[in-house]
């Protein structure tokens, strides 16, 4: 993971003074990074059984598309509100400033599913968790979770304390 | 390519009523579609020779990310503005009412890259010529798009007249 780390560009305060942003399009503009990456969350859920991949809108589109076509597996892109065209179930969720909307086809997942939940970033968890519970509410068992990168410090964990198999690649 | 149009879902009065919506969340969510429409996109470009696909934020992603992946090239994002932590460089163009501007990282693009745009859709182009246009200001050769739908009365592909190697897998 060390090459791995290597590739991501680190850039202070971004988007706000203080905060190191971790930059993965570094790693994505590499060919290599790219394998790299997305093998290494394919490895993370080497001994998880599941059926489908839950990719938050938008960059969670970026390694849960790849995986899920490495693995043979659905993928169904929770998307910001009035993006997807037929029915959907919603949940909120607190933001630093605000709050924000995701939505679900609810037709995209059946009940006893078993998904997994795929992210470039594990930070405060907030997204995940409105994802995962929105999972949750439609009947499917979320069985994973993984991220390239977690912030250790934002404790995204203890967000994410009602769901296991929580996965992360490289860890700040 | 009957089988991958039969995945499509056909969505009449979205977002607007007249309008029929070809939602491609259907073929992402059977295994078998997301491989048949990645590979058709392969195919497509077999006889390209090429160094990064770009994807346009967000649906570009869904597919720009698995094809990268799958022919080891490397991914860059063309993503909405204030997203990209480094330098950026960016085009504004015309929507239906009013206009957005789309921005790509400086570095992530050198003078003589050979580059295939990927996006889920063709419609009027004008998404695809910002990006097109951006890419060839950087100096950079934009050598093939590819679009898994196009939606041929809306013409985008006179909108993309400057450009040549237009392929699209499923007309309408």
């Amino acid at each position: 993971m060390e090459k791995l780390k290597n590739m991501v560009r680190n850039i202070p305060d971004f988007p706000t003074p203080g905060v190191m942003f971790r930059d993965i399009t570094t790693v994505l503009k590499d060919s290599e990074g790219l394998v790299l990456a997305v093998n290494a969350i394919a490895e993370s859920l080497a001994n998880i059984d599941f059926d489908l991949v839950v990719g938050p809108e938008s960059r969670g589109f970026i390694f849960g598309v790849p995986l899920a076509y490495k693995l043979q597996k659905g993928f169904v892109p929770a998307r910001k509100v009035g993006k997807l065209p037929a029915e959907t179930a919603k949940k909120s969720y607190a933001l630093e400033y605000g709050s924000a909307e995701i939505e679900i086809h609810k037709d995209a997942i059946n009940k006893g599913d078993k998904i997994v939940i795929v992210d470039d970033l594990l930070a405060t968890g907030g997204t995940a968790k409105a994802v995962a519970d929105l999972i949750t509410e439609l009947g499917a068992n979320v069985v994973a979770m993984s991220f390239l990168i977690e912030l250790e410090q934002l404790k995204g964990r203890e967000t994410l304390a009602d769901y296991n198999e929580i996965k992360t690649i490289l860890k700040y």
